[in-house]
């Protein structure tokens, strides 16, 4: 079922940023505004490892603007957040591995500029409403599952570190300064517009692209449990919770339509192909299985309750839609 | 029951870095360590604001190397951290005010320099043990009383979170790198040698201040409950830590001996001071009431069982002892 006309109708003729605004989530969550009738203002620094994608906004690329910048850029986040309704503030470091590398970068981008961007907009825009893009990754390895918001926040890589701060200078933004601002903590998100050239947004990018290419993927391990959002549905997640008051100073779990293993979702990506496809399972490399977070799937009932959200799409559904917007969009996304 | 000649053994030859050396906890720590007999080479920023003071070594100036840097400038700690046996990671912005006027700061000495400092050790120093000294900030209000380490960590200001970042990097790199990292979360720790001029470190600096001035002093609220550690019990348990292969990887509470109001801390100053002094009562200022977190102590329990650290001294002799240095050591604390 859609949003309602209530629930989507605080967005017409709204002023929306979105930082990030050309990568995965940005980008649809941008087009789905322009549907509502909002300003879409997109800010993205297009660094070419991460998300940020031109042609992901190339149906709408008459309807939005478009500024080039980085949201480690005081400056230019000063004057971009002033005079707007809505912060839908996605940009980030995603790369679990790239954070263990460059620990700094991380810290920079997920830690440094969220605090800046909050102080702008303290300064400058303080009756501005703010949606921050958290990630499942601060839990850490659950002590207990479906994982709900009173887990412990235990990160065990820097990038969920630096996003665990991030959210709660959001958080400590809303409860001190009244700045009304709220977090999402995504689980894997899957759609159009994903990038798909390597795995640092989410394996399943990596997996789509070989199945394309009809070259064999590999599964590590495969008996992990996890859940997955389509981003349609975490789009949904978006607008609730930026037109809701309830959501102010709370932190959300997304899911999915259920929960599975890395085996059955990569038999599931095969199938939506058409039974075309091959996979291969290997065991860890040991960089990354030290900081695998195991079994994980959310409990998402809190967003239920508070803001009537719920994943809408089945996984059959969201693959195959998946797969033909990559089939049809190739070239732009390797 | 001061430590066993087992448990102080290691440190006999050692060498050890002190950050914050020059400030009220690092210099007790530092004239512990040279009665060990270890090497000891303090790093201290000596910022006027903070608690780094010359005077706190008068006694040990001889003993020990003292280097004035930034643990923020990652050169100099990149050559300091070299060849080191133990780093008491003790420096850090500390003043929750400060915080939130000046949260950049506060995230560049309590995150980012947390970063550099543990990057240089795994390039550089990877077989070092590192304490961090973490704060009972970070769980914010408390949910339930005592606080034991599993309970939610949600800060209520920029310090809190980003000592909680800084935490969790040194528990990180111990997990994932295996650099040995443990850190004590601190709560109210007072002694000789602390900062008395205001209340940065403590409210109990400036309350220590009126009494030895003859001046009222003012306790907000009053009711709240705390529990205090007195310095020469911290030092244990930093000695304890660094000791101990078991607390690789844990982070600790430490207590004191039972909790109080502060009206209730108040009164014991006034009696530790023969009867002398008063305080007035008052309402919390509007910016600190929004950052307060209400009632908190902590259980202690989990470091009492795995490491046998216990608070030796009892708060009268504590009070008594700490007005007695001020006392003496009155000029070179204003």
């Amino acid at each position: 079922m859609p949003l309602s006309p209530s629930q989507v109708q605080p967005f017409h003729g709204a002023r929306t940023l979105i930082t990030g605004g050309l990568g995965f989530i940005g980008a649809n969550l941008a087009a789905r505004l322009v549907d509502l009738g909002a300003n879409v203002l997109l800010v993205d620094s297009l660094i070419p490892e991460y998300g940020g994608n031109l042609f992901n906004v190339e149906p709408i690329r008459d309807k939005v603007q478009v500024n080039i910048s980085d949201v480690r850029d005081e400056h230019s986040m000063r004057s971009l957040i002033q005079g707007q309704d809505y912060l839908f503030n996605l940009a980030g470091q995603t790369s679990h591995m790239d954070s263990m590398q460059d620990p700094q970068t991380d810290m920079e981008i997920n830690c440094r500029a969220q605090l800046s961007i909050l102080e702008a907009c303290r300064k400058y825009n303080p009756g501005v409403k703010i949606v921050f893009a958290s990630t499942r990754q601060i839990y850490g390895k659950p002590d207990y599952l479906p994982v709900d918001e009173k887990h412990l926040l235990r990160p065990v890589d820097v990038n969920g570190i630096n996003k665990m701060a991030g959210e709660w200078y959001h958080v400590l933004y809303n409860n001190v300064y009244g700045i009304r601002a709220c977090a999402l903590r995504l689980t894997n998100t899957y759609g159009p517009r994903m990038r798909v050239k390597d795995a640092r947004q989410t394996f399943l990018g990596i997996w789509i692209k070989q199945v394309l290419q009809n070259a064999p993927f590999e599964v590590w391990d495969g008996h992990q449990l996890r859940d997955f959002t389509y981003v349609d549905d975490a789009v949904d997640a978006l607008l609730l919770s930026a037109a809701s008051e309830a959501a102010n100073g709370q932190a959300y779990n997304l899911g999915g339509a259920g929960h599975l293993s890395l085996t059955q979702l990569a038999d599931a990506l095969i199938a939506a192909n058409g039974g075309k496809g091959e996979y291969a399972v290997k065991s860890f490399p040991a960089d990354r299985k030290r900081i695998d977070i195991g079994d994980y799937y959310a409990d998402d009932r809190l967003i239920a309750r508070q803001l009537g959200w719920k994943p809408r799409t089945d996984l059959r559904t969201a693959l195959t839609r998946t797969l033909e917007y990559y089939r049809a969009e190739w070239r732009h996304y390797l």
